[in-house]
């Protein structure tokens, strides 16, 4: 009988919420022959508080023998800034090579904002996920004094770039638009951006049928309000692809709706999976967070593992509730029962 | 006689036509008594293509000398990306020590974009304009070869940081809101951000009647298209503040509309006044480029200088020209004529 072992990290703040419909509804996709089963990991503001740790040696090791990981959200006002993101969320990032950060957006039916009823938004963004300014290079001298100096290291490498942009390439080749948007500064981070452009330029030649284009990051912001239908695969490096999905997001249906993957696509390591929203603490157990953006989230879960057809299943499924919403307002819980009874029935 | 001596930097694409008419509406606003001098300066592709030079120390020296500058736009795709924006652009506001690169947001009438006919929508972000990724201290090594290496070094001072708060705190506190926000990434460049929080914490004690608060530069995308009202002064590093303006462009009026100041205000080096947009190569010469943004430049570069009255006269002006824009396309130089007889009758 085939099985998925999954980790689950539910995080801080709204996370446990939006992970316990999420694992609601995966369950309910799941064909009668597979089993589910769950490894919950205490991990988060709880434990730092507790113990000091963010995320212990054993643990990232046992993490490690996973099918796949869940996380709802990692965050809290009263853990210094930085130290479950770097410590915890990055460390995962990093420590399992997850350089696929995916981020599809999508024009939901039904959803307010801005850009409601456009129905040509369907892009995706491909994040790197594992160099860029997010390495944690960076320092300080005379901190604190009026002589400090702050730094910040950007690393970016062949290696790292040319993988991400052949997933991206891959991914575009095999959607009905082909196109390639390559997103930098490479005006002004003339080195870092000279690495990404070269490398887009030299991969686009085994992939005649992908078009590709260059935005400067502040453009596309621009042609994120104005024109989101030109998009269709972005490739993108970790902090301009972080700036990106938000904005994504809030053009689109809103955060509430903004799933993720953090994939190795090599498979050596778990690929995670989770909403692009955070812990949201200041409605944390008031049932008001949407999990809709965690259930998408197993959606692409369930198609990383190979379950394409029930992936598709709860994609329809959040299509056709968001399509029936009327504006009520409903709890986490009635989101999640509904959409869990949409998938199974 | 006073006079004003102003240096013209007409630059690439676009740039000439623009500045013709916001000489035009600058002249036009000027009281009779007041003389205006301007040089003109030959810096942009044209330059390099037939030099080699982007900005000669002896035109640097000459620039040193005026009131102001005026620029129109940098950029050309006949030259490689970087040597124009690095070797010009960004050399003079590094020269010229622009720290506060001020960039307001207004939501004029009768604009149209996704956020039309919201009223409330007046912020102002303050840009620190002479370090962060700015600076150009990032290499490479074994360059085009799968071994490559890429840096960029983002590098932040107390010095730099706290003046350019203070510049803002400063400008809050003049404004009917009195709110400062911070946007960082200090989650994630927990070095920098830190020396920016700190900064802002410690500033603050002496605005007591300023309120502060702080966003991730991610969020804060989202919060400028699904709640932009809740803005007033913002204050960000170079690179956050380069998306955040084109963002703000896009929601509100668009980047035909978007106006900037690179301050010193110090005085010890001329500031810089142009619009937000680029080239736009594309429309050069066709007369279709909407000359207000930097008519709007021209009002910041009054005020700048002093003259405070001449600088509202032509913000109302455009304000009053908005309000009858009818969708009928008009060309730069209809609206740079209709924009100069609104200043002077
Ligand atoms: C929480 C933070 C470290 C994280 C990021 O910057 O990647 C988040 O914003 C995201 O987009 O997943
Ligand atoms: C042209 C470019 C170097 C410049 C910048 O990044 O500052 C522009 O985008 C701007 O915002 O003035």
């Amino acid at each position: 009988a085939r099985s998925i072992d999954l980790a689950v990290i539910p995080g801080d703040g709204i996370g446990p919420e939006v992970v316990e419909q999420g694992l609601r509804v995966l369950a309910a996709a799941l064909p009668a022959g597979v089993k589910l089963e769950t490894t919950e990991y205490d991990l988060g503001a709880r434990r730092w508080h507790a113990t000091g740790e963010t995320l212990p040696d054993a643990e990232l090791e046992r993490l490690k023998g996973h099918d796949a990981i869940l996380l709802g959200a990692i965050g809290d006002p009263s853990v210094p800034s930085g130290v479950l993101e770097r410590g915890l969320l990055l460390k995962l990032r990093f420590a399992f090579d997850h350089y696929v950060n995916l981020r599809p957006s999508k024009l939901f039916p039904n959803t307010t904002g801005p850009l409601a009823g456009n129905p040509e938004i369907d892009f995706v963004v491909v994040r790197e996920g594992t160099e860029g300014p997010y390495v944690g290079n960076g320092g300080s001298m005379r901190t604190g004094t009026p002589a400090e100096v702050a730094t910040e290291v950007s690393l970016n490498t062949a290696f790292g770039v040319e993988r991400v942009v052949r997933d991206a390439f891959a991914r575009a080749a095999a959607r009905p638009a082909k196109k390639l948007t390559l997103v930098h500064k490479n005006n002004v981070l003339v080195h870092a951006g000279h690495l990404w452009k070269n490398t887009v330029d030299r991969v686009a030649r085994e992939y005649p049928e992908v078009s590709t284009d260059y935005l400067h990051v502040d453009a596309a912001t621009i042609f994120f309000v104005t024109q989101p239908q030109r998009f269709d695969v972005i490739v993108t490096d970790n902090l301009f692809g972080d700036i990106l999905t938000d904005l994504a997001a809030a053009i689109t249906g809103g955060i509430g709706l903004a799933a993720s993957g953090n994939i190795n696509p090599t498979g050596a390591f778990p690929s995670m999976f989770e909403p692009v929203h955070g812990s949201a603490p200041d409605i944390a157990g008031t049932g008001k967070a949407d999990p809709t953006a965690t259930v998408l989230s197993t959606a692409l879960l369930l198609r990383h593992l190979g379950y394409e057809a029930e992936a598709g299943r709860i994609e329809q499924a959040v299509t056709a509730d968001l399509a029936e919403r009327d504006g009520t307002e409903r709890s986490t819980d009635t989101i999640g029962a509904a959409l869990a009874a949409r998938v199974s029935g």
